[in-house]
């Protein structure tokens, strides 16, 4: 039995009251932040005790390299953003999380980083469950496999 | 000939101007912010046009990946910093760059992000070089090859 399996992972207590759930991909459980301001999903390696990238095993960061670029992909197809923000911080949730941000040019926070700069706006439930529709049915349909 | 070589890569002028070089890994210019607050890397792969992780190819973003989790062990070593912040933003200057920032509990921004917190502090040059110094060394030892 390895390390691994004493202490199975589970998702911060923090990052889950902000955000929903959308599923998991092979190595990250994808959140949608419930905050309307931006289009902005984070993902989660599912890796106990992770709290930097290179606390990952080098297959495992390949592996979230290629998911956040899906992500990213489906992220920009589905809001037609003009930039993406991609950041691990991790200041003040110590698991590891990558942020996957869709910026406009007229968000409330531009050019700036999202943090500190807006209160967070919850989702009208329906909108919030439509944008999660939408994205499940691009990470289906993007050839790497679905959100499980 | 591609278009690749039809447009050679060359170091955003705004990035050059905030920064000193430390060198070259195989896809990206390492780069030392020339503020003193934080001991602040920057990733430049040298592909050309590129503005989004996922402008680049999956083999190029492998590649980045292994320089992030280089630098990023180098930088925690040579500091002994609390945590490291990797983020992608790109907002102002769209060059694909890639912020690997060494931080403290007690850093003037703590548990902020960097941005926009403390004016820039510019380095005194012999502290700048001694750092430049240990970070070349550094990367010379960890068996991935030097900075060139």
């Amino acid at each position: 039995m390895t390390s691994e399996t004493k202490t199975p992972w589970s998702l911060d207590p923090r990052l889950a009251a902000d955000t929903v759930a959308a599923g998991d991909l092979p190595l990250s459980r994808v959140l949608l932040s419930n905050d309307a301001n931006y289009p902005w999903l984070i993902l989660v390696p599912r890796r106990a005790r992770a709290v930097e990238l290179i606390d990952l095993a080098a297959n495992d960061r390949a592996q979230l390299m290629d998911e956040i670029a899906r992500v990213s992909t489906v992220l920009r197809d589905l809001t037609a953003c003009h930039k993406l923000n991609v950041a691990t911080i991790g200041n003040m949730v110590a698991q590891l999380h990558i942020h996957v941000i869709a910026r406009f040019r007229d968000d409330g926070a531009w050019p700036a980083p999202v943090w500190g700069k807006l209160p967070a706006k919850p989702y009208d439930p329906p909108v919030r469950d439509a944008f999660l529709r939408d994205l499940k049915a691009a990470l289906a349909a993007d050839g790497g496999g679905q959100l499980e």
